[in-house]
């Protein structure tokens, strides 16, 4: 099984790795702008030989991994490139715009569009990781244009890579991906650069800082060159989860300033109730 | 040596635990409003005795360890029963209106002003674990009001419990702790109350949301009742720091409507520098 990843960090790392152990006959091939990071993967181990566009003619399966607007440009050359039994998946934050820009590609269906909602604040090859997909959910989108038996070849892995399955139209997926990710993303960064400014003398924030601080600010690590163009291709709907976002801290200090404090005790204690939710998650 | 726990909650409990294991010939007595958690406990071996203001006079120590508004009804109370030599030690999220209150009591010698920066998101005597406070810091404020007898002894169990001291003034502390604690509890609620109110339905917040969420939105499973007097002392410190996080979202808003996503990149870029930061704390 010739399996090609395109764009060797995080998450087409931590693919690749996965399918090397549960497919040991599976040759791995790595595809990357930055030459660095095919040498790198290649050492890590995480890709058995460095590939290149020419070579994708004999790929089994193609994995796009790469930031959501060269996904754009990428996905369609890949589709003109591959055979007509060949699976190609992109596994990007937003589904919409991708999903459109392929429609009518005579090669459609030999896409599936998927969101495995897994990873960590780290990017590069470095942060690829065993296990990563173990146990979370992959969301594929407009499943029923995809051709029926790459449909079963995709599932087939997501299953032995542990991945529970959901199905949504690309549109509902970009609407709450916005609220549960895209949004989590922004209040973590705007958190961090508040706190930075603030606390030019950093050694106050070293001392005073504790696991609360670090768990709201984690993904501020995140890279900048993955989330902007996610932000730019959601941006209606990440715009609407800003103004609820905002509007709620607003009443919030709007009713500290009015001393409403009964008030606020009640808005956190009906929020709590994201403990249920969270158990869902785990 | 008896120890006087007054709130055998996450933090008092967790120090109980800690006392006990380091120091087997001390005797941990617990005090509560809520008879349950004295209960609770005693049976789970948190404290091994239940107890009351009447006991205070035999106390060596006393941690009170309740809600910040209680603390300035309940110091004073304390500081009134117990003897000159034994130490009383708050161990609230806010300090100054709690110095200021004891300023000038006539046993103000006997109380040292603390604040550990240690906890979960949890509450309650079952929230209390073993080794919470190691390697974590703990903010004393106004040492030199505290006999010098009781600062060593205080000392000795941080010490003993693994924690680094940092002394501060208690209007220093409160400003720097509205940052990097006070901000992400508010940004944590509202984010949980934003996306609770979008997805009526649930099972999507389950099913797409993911270790990023989760971590965003960890504290918003904080208790309301410690929380919400923290707010109210600390008000104008945690209305500045919301003001200047709300400005932040706006002006971030406000770039993705004007479709500036390059600036947007840098703001995130500059931010990313927080992974130093955070370096640090660990």
């Amino acid at each position: 099984m010739n399996v090609f990843i395109i764009g060797i960090g995080l998450i087409g790392g931590s693919m690749a790795l996965d399918i090397q152990e549960k497919y040991p006959k599976a040759k791995i091939y790595g595809i990357d702008t930055k030459e660095a990071h095919l040498d790198e993967a290649l050492k890590l181990g995480v890709i058995h030989q460095k590939s290149s566009f020419k070579e994708l003619d004999k790929a089994e399966i193609v994995i796009v991994s790469i930031p959501v607007d060269a996904q754009i440009e990428v996905l369609p050359k890949v589709l003109n490139i591959v055979n007509d039994d060949t699976l190609v998946m992109d596994v990007g934050s937003t589904k919409e715009l991708i999903c459109k820009t392929l429609e009518k590609h005579p090669k459609r269906r030999n896409f599936l569009a998927t969101h495995p909602i897994a990873g960590t604040e780290f990017s590069g090859p470095s942060a690829a990781i065993k296990g990563l997909f173990k146990d979370k959910t992959n969301i594929i989108c407009e499943v029923e244009k995809t051709a029926f038996q790459l449909q079963e070849k995709a599932l087939g892995i997501f299953a032995t890579l542990g991945m529970r399955i959901r199905y949504m139209d690309a549109h509902s997926h970009d609407k709450h991906i916005a609220y549960v990710s895209h949004l989590s993303h922004i209040s973590s960064f705007m958190l961090g650069k508040t706190v930075i400014e603030k606390e030019q003398n950093e050694r106050d924030i070293f001392d005073m800082a504790g696991s609360g601080f670090e768990s709201t600010v984690r993904l501020a690590k995140s890279s900048p060159a993955m989330w902007t163009p996610i932000f730019e291709q959601n941006k209606e709907n990440v715009i609407e989860t800003l103004e609820k976002y905002i509007n709620n801290l607003e009443e919030f200090k709007s009713l500290m300033q009015q001393d409403k404090f009964s008030e606020i005790f009640q808005k956190m204690k009906s929020t709590n109730h994201i403990k249920q939710i969270l158990n869902g998650i785990k």
